[in-house]
């Protein structure tokens, strides 16, 4: 299992009134750094729907929060897959600063094929699996 | 010239450490007010497209901002189409808390209509106008 | 276990290129919802350290999501606080669009008493309890 | 006067459902620009404060949009301080995807001194201006 690693710094607009980061956002870094694993595979949203006709809803997600996280903060976020059933699977993400682990989370995503624009639960394609491993 | 006014809640997400809104969240409004004044005239970005084939990208925006507003301020933002060029309009907004005007700002969109899923810069149909009037 | 609403509308910079709500926004609209129950009790962050000398960080947040929400949908946020530790409590919440669910999710937070502007986990105060249930 | 350059990629979240940027998120990246401009010159948010005393309200912005920008592009932003008022100061942005500029855009910001929790307007610094030229 391939160990995805990317880097954000925290910026001010992400950071609430109390000095730490506004929650919402470590979801949308999950959503990035999904998206960067992908573009690391020569994949991407786009590629998902011309390659393989499908999309990767969310149906569930989740993060635990240990440590405050502030502006100008570097944060590395890593990534891997970490499960695949027949039609979902699920992402891990574990996001440290210095040598802590501020915070961990996961998306399960499931697969659907879009067929004359409906989507429909689909088997994910080995070779996604094979690309995203 | 008809007035549009609706009201929003500053959320704690909305604002930055110093306290105050972090103030790309003023468009965010300024948007949401122009889709509530849409609705208002049961327009929407869905019926632009289905009435007219027409979207409205931005072309220029801009806001002033003359007093700080903070989480848990109750805002009244009015909204106007002052401005109305062939291809072009021009929407102005202006945010007030209790008697105080906050900030005021602009948003020039251009008529574009949509033909064979591309964007074509088109005359603005009188309809709209006086829907929006 | 009093259930608190409040109802939003779905805008058009909450989707995403999908034309579904890109879903860290269903978080936003989570701590929207918890800030005002807290708001309709007569509560809010300055409250809660004026009158608790506390504040409530996030723990562990999760969400479900059972159906497509698109914009210019209205949704009917439903939330209640279910669970009540020493020192954490969780909030339940429950979207829905017209008579369906379409998302499910939660935030346990912790109750920390600031003194010396240091953070400090501490034994929620029954008037808290009482003020939330 | 010196410019500054640095890169960003548009984000699956940061685009509406026409497939193209959300336009608030341009002001975002604005800002996320001007703080790391202040990072390149060792500044920041807090050293602002510790070093003068200071914050740097906006009072006005603006933006022209002059090209689509989609998912998955890859944006170079530079920036200059172009115009030192005796209290205020306009930084000017241009978003370039390949050789086009596809956004311009201005921000200008005020000096307030911080005493005794209170704002109060003040000229700038020279040594702010050096340090930023």
């Amino acid at each position: 299992m391939a160990l995805f690693k990317t880097e954000l710094i925290v910026e001010w607009g992400d950071c609430d009134e109390a000095g730490i980061v506004f929650y919402p956002n470590y979801f949308y870094w999950f959503d990035c750094t999904f998206q960067r694993m992908l573009r690391s595979r020569e994949l991407g949203q786009r590629q998902l729907r011309s390659r393989f006709g499908a999309v990767t809803p969310l149906v569930d997600v989740g993060a635990k929060f240990l440590g405050p996280v502030r502006y100008d903060d570097v944060l590395r976020i890593e990534a891997a897959v970490v499960d695949w059933a027949e039609r979902k699977f699920r992402t891990a993400y574990r996001v440290k600063l210095g040598a802590s682990t501020v915070a961990e989370g996961h998306e399960l995503r499931a697969w659907a094929s879009l067929a004359d624009g409906k989507l429909k639960a689909a088997a994910i394609p080995e070779e996604f699996k094979m690309l995203m491993t």
